[in-house]
Formats: C-alpha cells, sequence, structure tokens
C-alpha cells in the first residue's frame, strides 16, 4: 500500500512539514535574514510549493525552475518567477532542490552563482546537488563554518552546502513537526490494520490508501483540534448522490 | 471528452480566473471594503479556495464551510478557520457559495446572520442559497438598493443578495479574464482535433483530456509570457524513467 | 488643521482605501488577470505600499519605483523589486504611480514600455504620467476602447490609458468604500468641533490632528465592529508613565 | 542620540529582524507546526508586527492584543483578529509578548489557557509575563523539557515557557540576521561621528537621529545588494521644493 501516496500524507507532510521545515533548517544552519532575499526552489511539487510558499511568507522573493508546464504556469500564477536553473544560478542568493531527480545544479551553475550563495536539498535524496562537481571546483578549499554549514572556496567566490547536500530540514533542523508526523504515521497504522483486515481480498500489487482511511484520519485530526465539520443535510446527500449518477 | 476537467482548465480558470472575478464581483456590486471583513466561503474545491486566498490578499478573514475532512484539515493549515454552516452564518459579514450543492445557506441560516449580510454565489448554478426560502422570511419586503444588490428585509435585520444569486463573477463582474479564457478556449479546441484525429479508436465513454493536451497549452501559455521552461538532461531523463519502471 | 495627516486618515483612507480601490478600478476599466501579472508602483508611500500589497494579494509580482532610499529598502524587505523607472519600464505590464510628484513615466518610458501595457494614476494629480508625451508619441492613433481605456497606439505597440491619468480609483471605480470614508470624515467633523472649541487658544498655523480624536475615531471604528480593546492595569498604566519620565 | 529610534534601526531590526528571529527560536526551541496554529501576539509595534506577519506567512492565524485603539484597528485591517487578553487567553496556543509593558499576560490569563499552550516573550524585559504568578500556580512542577523549554504543571494543564521569559530571539535562537545588525550598527556607528563632529552645536538632551544619516545607511544597504534608486529629474525636485514652500 503506498502510504506516501495517501493524501494525509502528501498534502500535510510534504507540502506543510517540509515547507515548514526546510525553510527552519536554513536558519538554524546559517541565521541569514530572509526578507528580501532572492530564493530558488527547484520543482513545483508538493514540497516545493510547501517551501515556496514559507520562503514568501518570510518576506523572501521566489524563483521557481521547473521543467513541467502545467506546475510552471501553476507557480507563475502563485505570485512566483519562473526561471531556467541558468538564469535562476545567476539570480538566486539561496537555492533549495525538490525535484526527486539528480545533479539540478551543477557546474556550470555553480560557475555563475553568486558570492556567498546558500545551497541546500530538500527533495529525496543528496544527489540532487552535483557535489562531485562542486568539490572538484574547489580544488580542496573546503571547511566547515557553521554547524551544517560547509564552504566551497572556488576562488572568485564562496558557495555554502548546507547539511552535506542530504534533506536540509532532518540534517539541520528537527524535520517534520509532530502535529504533521502523526498524520502520517495513523496513515500508515491505519494502512497496516486495512492490509490485515483484506489481504485475501487483495490482489499482490501497489494499491493505493483508501479514501475512507484519509478521510477518517483528517477527521480525528479537526476533532483534535476541536473542530466540528458541517454535515450533508439529507436533500445535500440526494442531490450529490444524484449528480455523481448522471441523472 | 471532460474539458473542464483539464489540469489547465479546472487550475487556472476555476482557481485564479473565478477567485479574482468573485471578489471583483461582490465590489462592483456592493463596494464594501474587505480589509478586516470576515468573509465566508461554502466549499473548498478549486473555486473556493481562488475565492478565499484572493480574500486573504485583500485583507479579509476567512472562514471555510467544508464537508470532507480532508479539504476542511487543508483550509486549516492554509491559515482559514473552518466552521459549520451555522457558526459561520452568525461570524460571517460576507458569504459566498462554491460547493456545486443545493441549499448550502437556508432559513436556519439567514435567521442568525448580523444586519447588513452580503449573500452571493459562484457555484454552478443559483440553487446553492435557499432563495426561496430568503422571500418568505423577507415577507415581500424586498427592493433594489444598487445594481445587482437586491435587500431583504427580514424586519430585525437586512441581508443582501447579489446578481439574485446567480454566479455573482458572471452578473456583477465580467466572468473571467480573457488570460485565463484563453487556456480554457485552447483546451477545447485542441480536444476537438484530438477527437477528430482519434475518434476511430476511442470507446464511447466519457475520456479525460490527454496530459500532452495539457502540457501544450501550458507551454503556449509560458511562451506567451516570454518564459522558457528548464529542458531535462539526457541524465535526468533516464534517471526518471529508470525510476518509473522501480529499477 | 491638517486632517489629512490624521493617523486614521492616513493610515486607513490612503492605505487600506486605495489599496483595494485601486485594484478595483483597474479590474473594471481591464477585466485582466493579476495573477502572475507584473505590476509596477511608483511610490511607496502610505497609497503605494496600499497597492502594492494588494496587487500581491492578488497573485501579481510587484516592483517599486522610489527616490527614498529608506523606502526603498523597505520595499525590498517587503518581499517587492526595486527598479529605476527606466528598468521597470522595460519590465511591467501595469503601472501605477502614486507619487504626489510630475511625469514619473514619460516619453523615455514610454518607448521601452511592452506592447499592450496598462498605465494608471492613484497620486493627486493627473501630472504623474507625462500625457503630452504620450499624446506626441501616438501621432493621432488614440481611441476610447473601452469605458475608461483609451488606447495609444505608436506604431510598434500600444499603450492603454486608464481613467484619462485622473485618479483610476475614482474615474473607474467608486473611490473609497463607506467603510473607509467614515473614518476621514469623522475626523474633519471631530477636527473642526476642535477648532470651534479651542479657537482663541490655537495661534494661526497649520495644526496636527489631536491624538486624542485620532484614538476617538478608532476606538469609535472598533466599536461598531464588536470589538473591545484591552485596558491596561493600573500597574501598566504606572509602569508605562514611570518610563516616560525616564526613571 | 536615540540610536534606536533611527528609522533604519526601528523599521527592520524591530520588525524584519525581530519578525523572523522570534518564529526562529519558537521553532528551536518547540519544533511545533505553525500552520493553522492560533497564536496570539500581545502589542503591535513594530516588533509586534513582525511578529504577526511571519506567524501569518508560516500559516498560522493571529489575534492581536493591544491598548491602543489606532494600533488595534490597523491590526484589524491588516487582517488579524483583535481580542481582549482574556478572550485571546482562551482562544490560543502560542503567546508572545512585544509591547513593553508589564504583566501582560498572569494569573487570570495563565488560568483559562488551554492545555499545551507555549509562552514566549519578544519585548524589552522578561517582566512582560508574570513568571511570580506562573511559578505560585504550578506548585514546584516544575522541569525542563527541552532546551529552553520549561514546563509548568498546573494539575489541570501544562503551560510550556521559553526562553525562561527573556527575549526568546536570543534566548532560543541567534538573535538578529547580520543582514540586519548591520544596519543598526552603522546607525549607532554614524551617530557617534555626527556627535563627535557637531558636539559644540549640540545641546544636551536626546537627539533623534539626522535624517542623512538614516538615508545613508539605506543608500549603501541599497548598493550592497545591487539596487539603484531613481533619482528624482530637475523638474521634479523643483515641483518637491514648491510644494513644501506651500506656493
Amino acid at each position: 500500500v503506498a502510504v506516501n501516496e495517501a493524501q494525509t500524507k502528501h498534502l500535510f507532510d510534504n507540502r506543510y512539514g517540509t515547507g515548514q521545515s526546510t525553510v527552519d533548517g536554513i536558519l538554524r544552519a546559517t541565521n541569514i535574514l530572509l526578507a528580501g532575499r532572492r530564493c530558488v526552489v527547484a520543482g513545483y511539487g508538493w514540497v516545493g510549493r510547501g517551501i515556496a510558499n514559507r520562503f514568501a511568507g518570510m518576506g523572501a522573493r521566489v524563483t521557481i525552475v521547473e521543467v513541467d508546464p502545467v506546475r510552471a504556469i501553476e507557480a507563475l500564477m502563485d505570485g512566483h518567477q519562473v526561471m531556467t536553473a541558468g538564469d535562476a544560478a545567476r539570480w538566486g542568493e539561496v537555492f533549495v532542490t525538490a525535484t526527486g531527480n539528480v545533479n539540478v545544479f551543477r557546474e556550470e551553475h555553480f560557475r555563475v552563482m553568486p558570492d556567498g550563495a546558500v545551497l541546500a536539498n530538500s527533495g529525496h535524496f543528496d544527489a540532487e546537488l552535483d557535489l562531485a562537481a562542486l568539490t572538484r571546483l574547489a580544488e580542496g578549499h573546503i571547511r566547515e563554518v557553521r554547524n551544517d554549514v560547509r564552504e566551497y572556496d572556488l576562488g572568485e567566490k564562496r558557495l555554502y552546502l548546507l547539511a552535506e547536500g542530504r534533506l536540509v530540514n532532518l540534517g539541520a533542523a528537527e524535520g517534520h513537526p509532530a502535529a504533521v508526523m502523526d498524520m502520517s504515521f495513523a496513515g500508515q497504522a491505519l494502512s497496516v490494520e486495512y492490509v490485515a483486515a483484506n489481504h485475501a481480498a487483495l490482489a499482490k500489487a501497489v494499491h493505493v490508501v483508501p479514501a475512507d482511511i484519509d478521510a477518517e484520519i483528517a477527521r480525528l485530526k479537526l476533532e483534535a483540534r476541536g473542530i466540528t465539520l458541517e454535515p450533508m443535510t439529507e436533500e445535500q446527500l440526494r442531490y450529490t448522490s444524484s449528480w455523481q449518477q448522471g441523472t
């Protein structure tokens, strides 16, 4: 069962959790002022848009690098700029990768980034930044300048890598807040329970988390926050179901 | 072909287009100040979240009424309040429906709304507000006080209905901006072309708009705005496709 | 008595009122989509920052043109871009002046603005845009294309002037909402009362609105919105006054 | 010379610096998720509005407690709620004081706060929270549960005090970012230089920082960020000065 694809996982954990904890990790590592800062986020999936939203909420200006045209135009209409990686490398001061892909920023980009640029990764692996190229360009002039901050001196400028290019929200902060992880863990627990109860009927395959489980997790979360949902009236239930039947 | 379900339709037209044009319609009809105003949006689908986002962007405080727990918690984490329709009716000053359902606000809610409350609809039909109940409660004390603003005098208070409960962005403003409709129309045109080219191979059914068409529309839109997408490198394409194959 | 300088006037009328009504005027005149739009605001006083804030709230990207360095850096830290008028003219799609000065955008700027650029004024007079230069450049190719929208065809491109360069929130919308004007009018009325009561003691000069009047207006406004202020305790009053005495 | 009153100090250091570093301090100490959180800020001066703005930017809902009616209505129009300290105590989950006054939250408030409430101070001294009352209510059930987090167990609930009630941005984070402090230090240095150069002509009194020094600091800061100000034309300078002379 693909618990990572549950709505209550990817909507909340990835978007709200990683958004905050990435900003948190960057602040803990560098203590830079984000207001007025030029921040580049590579990838506008759930993680990327969470980070972009929080950067903007701290007063930064945000540029998105995307390969997907629909996501790119969404970023644009959300008030962000959209650039190629090359243009963004020249423009930005803080760079965060959240693509799930490899070598998003690489030699050609490091060469044109401004002095003092900060590099961090919030995607899956530490492969989103081409660290081999960064090390090669620094020719041995590499040192730790603060906890979780490694300086690469390229001669004409210095670049700062956070948390060794590993997930900055885990490396330099504490990962997701408990208020987010509880939803992810609930998804895992209820999915295991679901498999235990239904394994006879389930084919050998990757199954989506049943919508019922997502709804149940969300309902428990709302209840814990003292919020009562609006129930549908009988009339509304009839209207909804008749509409779904296409009559 | 369900052109209304195209990503470039529901993401942009419904969210960004209706968000702006609903606010526009309310301002044209009433000229009320939105800063500091208590605004209730029923429904947190694409349309509802577009409206909520724009209300917040004008300095209003927003409460969402939802029946779906996942959407409700999403609204909460986006910084809005979530209430039942009954609590929201007591709290709000401006009410907009965007649910696609019927009688979202009805007699029990009209009775507790404050004097001067403004009612508008941005959902599908004019059935989201129970207009029969509103008319009955006013006992004939109904009059037009401005263009697109109808006053219902309930004795102890007056409620104001915009655009006769029809879509307020069409009734009191001009509907979507051209910059949004071009994407929707492109989706329709390219879908017709697609059907013409492929009808022999298509079963009799409702088909989703092919992802290629969505991507093509978004690409054209980006090009028109002078934006170049980041292309994937060979290495990245290989990484992506190998990941999708699960190797 | 300089009623225009009252806090309850310039904070609210100028900032919140003009911010909303300028956006409203532009939408009524043009029906353009603001999400993703590049908007330039000249001047970052109360009016300018109100407009900038509302543009950003509608999903636009905002560039500020300023002559004052403190205001410029404030704009920057509020998340906007800061450019010279020349750079902004090349970058922008919508231009609003709010400087109180003359010829902020003039021939050199009109020449480099993109095709389709929209020009509006929310400052004091219709002198903020150099209309004589615009007319000269169009060489007679001027026509009304919508209510409050005048097209200037410069051959290689067309520029669109709103409300004849007069205040766009009055020309193309309805000016300030009543909820803002009540505070301004209260300031005028209470100031007249103050002058009537104290004229014997007042020297012939421009007087500031007494802080008491500002506080009284704000108190009445809060009361009308059902809000109770936190009162200071005896201890807090003592602490505050002792601190003011520098002990 | 009142360097703390320089525009480049109170606008930037207090507002942007403290806003970010207060959020940073709370996150480091607690790692709570701010999205959807109910946050109370006491005081809507420069520090308070900076904090409120950043809380909102992280997806929190914000309530302001104020004694000044003009500031209260400003908070309201900025999209926040305004409540008395008593109502806010019942409503909130996170409480930050930024008033410069004493005992803003005290026994009567601690008694009604919800279980798990977080208390922090970003005002001048550690007197804004009535720590003596908090200690008394806990009757010895006090312990450190994390770095900079002290639990007060009141029997029916637990309250969490950050950084011993001292400035949370210094106690639990690193204070202002360098990008803000440089402006404050520049103000101090240039003010000392000014005093040294002009002491003969200055009366014994508290002097405001000359506007020239503020402008110079802002200009240097803009230059360091690669930004060129728009200069006034001869015509604009004439217009401005003639207006200031009232002709």
